[in-house]
């Protein structure tokens, strides 16, 4: 899985991108690996080399955030149909939609009037078959499209709507793609022990349990250091992720105390 | 200028990466525009790809965060040999700053005594031609290399230490680059009035303000909507780029409040 977030906000330190931490912990949960996150600039070739930078690696899915709405730097999709090599076409689809928030509003008293103007249209012109996907706490549909093996899905840059496209139309194919995989995860806090001390232990625990990922952050300020020593796996079932986490937690602490550090805290999970 | 942030536990979401976001915006601020951020895992063959994509953009400038530790996850200066086509080796003056940082936790008592294991080597082996950038917090120096036209910094994960070097060895390169450029920013919050309805009155403003960029985020809940409506300009002294900022958002303002629009708040500098 390849994530791309689109938006100049994002390059000049503006907004943080939330986004693409909360995409990326949600695809990591539903057992799917998330190989590479893109952020670029609204920008219709920035997008698009970005778009087959991304297609190059064939991976299963591609997901876009951000610029999807009505303004004239909302380029995501014009971005998609170079990329493709398609045109923007309005899609019968996603004006429904549209025209269907736009007479909710005028209806809820929000808009006085409800005029089909271009920037409107424009959230509907999609690339050609592309299908749109509704979006159910804002106006900008999100869209899928089918580009060989790999399932490219775009969404609007508003954390709440991305989230709601992603749950409401995303999320159940990733699962049904990961099949029943389980990503587990958890951490323990060491004091009195140096990272570069740590290190070969790491090494030795890694080697002895292939399949569990340990990686060490240094936390805290300088003059009270400590470390987070952080436990990954990935399995067919949970009972098997735990217990692998769990054998891997035991030895790397025995090893640790046995070298001088002292631990902590363990997160809830051990 | 592109930003290449190494680290498997941005892949999962497990962490937010705000060391990207902070980077964009004090490179931003000292008048360097940000093309691109790309986030990879602690890949050597990831990491150098991104490389040697971002080097065939020849930006003036790459900065990558992450992965200079002691562990064997820390791959980012293996990712720079493999992309530059050189060796690493132990650079001396990188050893001589890794073993005063040693010898230092001695003293304050922070460690018992100071072997130099390969782990702690490690932080010293450099691309051949590298140079190292001190770290002024933490133990692994920073680096820099020049790779034709392109300057190729490397700075450490964790945030204060990757924040240290930058403002001790990076910023004055980038000042003394960009020259006597100004990057200001200010934004308005309009109520009462729906993103596509404000799209051509953008388009209109920015067609009348060439040098200011101007953007419309949603914000607020969807009961109560809310625009934040941000401006930015690029001018050689502050005064110019003042009354770029200032002619527009009152040109905004106007024909915003014409179309029914209504001013809540305006960010301080206005």
């Amino acid at each position: 899985m390849e994530i791309i977030c689109v938006g100049n906000e994002l390059l000049i330190g503006k907004t943080l991108n939330t986004n693409a931490h909360w995409l990326a912990r949600r695809v990591t949960s539903l057992g799917i690996m998330v190989k590479r996150i893109t952020v670029v600039g609204d920008d219709v070739d920035e997008i698009a080399n970005a778009l087959l930078e991304a297609l190059q690696q064939k991976p299963r899915f591609i997901i876009t955030t951000g610029g999807l709405g009505p303004t004239f730097d909302d380029k995501t999709l014009e971005g998609v149909a170079k990329a493709l090599n398609c045109k923007l076409k309005v899609n019968r689809k996603a004006l429904k939609m549209v025209k269907e928030k736009y007479e909710a509003y005028v209806k809820a008293g929000k808009l006085e009037k409800f005029e089909l103007t271009p920037p409107r249209v424009k959230m509907a012109k999609l690339p050609e078959e592309a299908e749109p996907l509704p979006n159910p706490v804002g106006t900008a549909p999100g869209i899928m499209i089918d580009v060989g093996k790999t399932l490219l899905i775009a969404l609007p840059g508003v954390p709440r709507e991305m989230e709601a496209i992603f749950e409401e139309s995303v999320a159940f194919l990733l699962k049904r793609e990961a099949g029943e995989v389980m990503f587990l995860e958890a951490s323990i806090y060491a004091d009195n022990i140096m990272e570069s001390t740590l290190a070969p232990l790491i090494d030795q625990a890694m080697h002895d349990n292939p399949y569990v990922y340990i990686k060490s952050h240094p936390k805290g300020e300088e003059k009270k250091p400590h470390l987070e020593i952080h436990f990954s796996t990935t399995a067919k079932d949970s009972k098997t992720a735990r217990e692998r986490l769990e054998k891997a937690a035991l030895q790397l602490s025995e090893l640790l105390e046995k070298n001088g550090g002292k631990i902590k805290s363990r997160s809830e999970f051990f």
